[in-house]
């Protein structure tokens, strides 16, 4: 079993489990999902990755307790990532480190598709220079406004624009990107080729499962 | 049809299609193996290399032209990555920089059991300070001194060698190490993690194939 941290507080067992349910579509991979409590916002900002990080060590100790072979930090700013490993036997896996090494094994010329303003570190310490362009949905702030069609049609037009500033393949730098599946709309309509962090982390926790 | 480009020339068809058993095996993905000619003994220096590179832009050419989705050159110093990628529309992967991605996202230090003395620039331009120790095996001077127990054994002590330097993660910096199923034995006997370099390059071609 694969434990997947969402690092949202949430009673929506749907919500709760959509990346785990992408992870066990795409790879066949039983998941358990985890979330930190009261923090019903997520992480927004330094303050609240500082609070959350040891809940996430909390949960991941408890995941390994209960089972899990690897364990997954669903979120692409990594959060906790290295604490985690320091205190788990298990192989963890950061959504953010998993999306940037999957790109640069596609491509030489990475365009990170954000959905605030800055790359995420756990980003930008494994591109390096291959990080060639960023970009964001113009006037989206937050994952809620991904859910209609004029923030998918915004988050297209973005990528569109790291297409043009030269990116060979574009990572997909927010996990809110997973649930509306864009990464499949990006692949149907621009020459790309695209990483989803969720997706990127169930690759690689995949083959962290295999003998 | 994943192309699978050898960097050796040889007739014999169950070597020439090694590494495509093990990925397609693995992911189940159909391959064709091409091996480029007039180098029985692959490439061991800078000028062998040098003579390879338009071999294997030819033969990646010949590839997308007879239906492959996506090109893997099957070889950890990543010969032509470059040069296939421009010449290339379908996505190219090299052995090299996928091992060095999948080990990234599997862990902060990283060792490279190499088969010479060097670790190959394809992976230390991407591993950068997380490269923590480098080891080959004790006597072993190229892929056929791998394929007795002696050579086995030296293999093994030389990871043990990078787990007593603290690698969390070994990366196998040679295909030789995957014809031979060392990853397997090292899983086995050590508390590791191992990246095999033809496994790291199915994975990242099964992903590059998604839709």
């Amino acid at each position: 079993m694969l434990a997947v941290i969402r690092v949202l507080t949430t009673n929506d067992e749907n919500l709760l489990n959509a990346h785990g349910r992408i992870i066990t579509e795409r790879f066949g991979i039983p998941t358990r999902s985890y979330c930190i409590p009261d923090q019903p916002k997520g992480i927004y900002n330094e303050e609240t990755e500082r609070i959350a990080v040891p809940k996430i060590v909390r949960l991941a100790r408890q995941a390994e307790s209960e089972g899990a072979k690897a364990i997954f930090i669903s979120c692409a700013a990594d959060p906790a990532l290295k604490e985690v490993r320091a205190e788990c036997q298990v192989p963890v896996i950061g959504a953010g480190s998993a999306a940037a090494a999957v790109a640069l094994a596609l491509g030489s010329n990475i365009g990170v598709l954000n959905l605030t303003e800055t790359t995420p570190l756990a980003l930008t310490s494994i591109l390096g220079q291959r990080l060639v362009a960023e970009a964001k949905p113009e006037g989206v702030e937050n994952t809620t406004d991904l859910m209609n069609p004029a923030g998918k049609e915004k988050a297209m037009k973005a990528a569109e624009r790291l297409v043009q500033k030269g990116a060979e393949v574009i990572v997909l730098a927010c996990t809110g990107y997973s649930t509306i599946g864009l990464a499949r709309e990006i692949r149907r309509h621009l020459a790309v080729q695209v990483v989803d962090a969720v997706e990127a982390g169930g690759l690689m926790a995949w083959y962290a499962l295999q003998k």
